[in-house]
């Protein structure tokens, strides 16, 4: 069932606020990860690049977990759960460019690797939880 | 197969390092939540109550990943996957104190709720990654 995040947790997004992702690998072990996300018309977006751990685990299985901590205190969260309904190279090179903007302050993502393809992952939220 | 937290990285467990705890809900979903950790003879702990979810979730399924970043630089920060070996209350009301003391400052944990018991976790890693 869609939710979307309480407004009272909202800004989170607009601040350089990490997620920690979990997916689940092929033996069903959890993964978590630190990530970049957004938050537009109700879905929580990330984005990683073709073959990585975590590429792989939403490709095959797309149940994950959020969690989203303010960086101005870390005992005020979010905690979501949800499943990746969208996966896309379209928009995922402008997308990690907005995200480096966001998080880093440059226009341009510094990190590419040679060969690196961009992937752009939409998360639909269906239960949240916030604390603080 | 045990494995141990590279000494480059050790240091994030003397800091006020949170982890994201991943655990397994009953059908097979991740959950990530925020955990104060610490790090002693090769063992990750964390602390949590009776009945909480995370408790229910490694009493049914010990697989467990925990992400630790470094709090003066998110960039940098372990990655770990592993089991919970042993769930205990002994000792349970000292950690959670030796962890508010670590985390807050102060020598008992102040947000104990009435009739709350106490449990401590012990994560055997398995596999650990370090990055940045």
């Amino acid at each position: 069932m869609p939710v979307t995040i309480p407004a009272s947790h909202a800004d989170l997004f607009s601040k350089k606020a990490f997620g920690s992702l979990a997916t689940l690998n092929a033996d069903g072990t959890p993964q978590v990860t630190p990530i970049w996300v957004d938050y537009e018309g109700g879905f929580i977006f990330f984005n990683s690049a073709r073959g990585r751990r975590k590429d792989k685990n939403v490709r095959r299985d797309p149940r994950v977990a959020i969690a989203v901590a303010d960086p101005d205190n870390p005992y005020r969260y979010l905690e979501i759960r949800g499943r990746v309904v969208d996966i896309t190279e379209q928009g995922a090179d402008e997308h990690i460019n907005r995200l480096a903007k966001k998080y880093l302050g440059v226009d341009v993502y510094p990190y590419r690797q040679a060969g690196e393809v961009r992937v752009k992952y939409r998360v639909q939220p269906e239960h949240v939880s916030s604390m603080g």
